[in-house]
């Protein structure tokens, strides 16, 4: 059996590789919306099995690490991290996925009309999942705080694209299937950014031993 | 320091209590939309913070039997599965406090004269839950397998609910938002029963060993 160290590589390693699976997966689905284009989402949806299958993978090295190799305090703290990183990641991938099949019911429909603010919501998004990995990979807390901070952006963001899109299916009712996939894929977004805020306060426990779950004041 | 089982048995215990705080909430709150009970609601607003509190014990509890016992085994793959469940009855928790917010906003517009299942879904979701719960206690194989084949008539449901919400929007444009706050309630009850079987699939892991993690076809 390797150095345990060089396990616990592996297994950052592999998280890296699995986020990096998932980012692109979130950006493809958000472009196919938005530029409706059916190719790009249905990379999406090919991809979904792949990063199924890494979770389980990843799964699978965390609990047997954690069985054979028996570490205490911060390795410990690393590996059961790691098992929570991999399923929020794996959720996210879930969502994009979500994000890919609204896109495509999208594209067979007449575009909506509307000022809608997808594409930035997106992008502040994508930064969050990318700083959380960051923060996880670099053990730095300043990112991973950076990224509680964004969440309230989104979560405003996201309240604004709901009132305008009600406000869009009262005055055009026939649009009210486009308009709701709108709100979908803006909840799925947030949720995306959710779980970005689980990794980070997940970095936070790992770095500094603060639990910072469940108390709002941290983030103010 | 108590006997490792006597530990062992009282988180499988604190599980317990939690998933019973959490199926109330998730009665409460379909009650509270079923009745326009405001107080049943605001019951549900209340009792968040010690659903977060007795996550956070459990899983300091759990985190600290692997650190001090450094369980095998079947008792390595009962903590684990805990670390899980307590992830899936907290976000069950959050979601119940989704659907209350959803009740009090639905009590205080004119209410929408259409007929939709969601009792009849949130029946199905509460017993999703406790069918996934029991099977965790008893260890029961065959009880995990009935709550993976609910989870399809669930979405059939809510694929239901949702199909009758836009016809009923684009009749009805002035009663949106109304009519947009059953679909959420529709998708709550939805991503309730997804945790239920993310429970199951534990279970079945933890008692048969049989990883049944995105693998559709053992649900059919």
């Amino acid at each position: 059996m390797r150095h345990f160290e060089e396990q616990l590589n592996e297994l950052r390693q592999r998280l890296l590789e699995m986020s990096g699976l998932v980012e692109s997966a979130i950006y493809r689905s958000v472009h196919a919306v938005v530029e409706r284009d059916e190719s790009l989402a249905h990379r999406v949806l090919e991809n979904e099995s792949r990063i199924n299958q890494m979770q389980i993978d990843i799964d699978d090295m965390a609990v047997r690490l954690l069985a054979l190799e028996q570490p205490v305090a911060i390795d410990l703290r690393l590996i059961t991290a790691a098992i929570k990183i991999n399923n929020d990641l794996e959720r996210m991938g879930d969502l994009a996925v979500s994000i890919a099949e609204r896109a495509l019911s999208l594209i067979h429909e007449p575009p909506i009309h509307a000022q809608i603010d997808i594409p930035y919501m997106a992008s502040l998004v994508e930064t969050m999942v990318r700083k959380a990995l960051d923060a996880f990979v670099k053990r730095d807390s300043d990112l991973a705080r950076n990224v509680l901070y964004s969440d309230d952006a989104v979560d405003n963001l996201r309240n604004g694209i709901y009132k305008e899109m009600i406000l869009y299916m009262e005055d055009n009712p026939r649009s009210v299937p486009q308009a709701l996939s709108l709100v979908f894929i803006a909840r799925n977004l947030e949720r995306i950014a959710d779980h970005s805020t689980n990794i980070a306060e997940d970095v936070l426990f790992l770095v500094e031993g603060i639990d910072v779950r469940h108390h709002a004041e941290v983030r103010t």
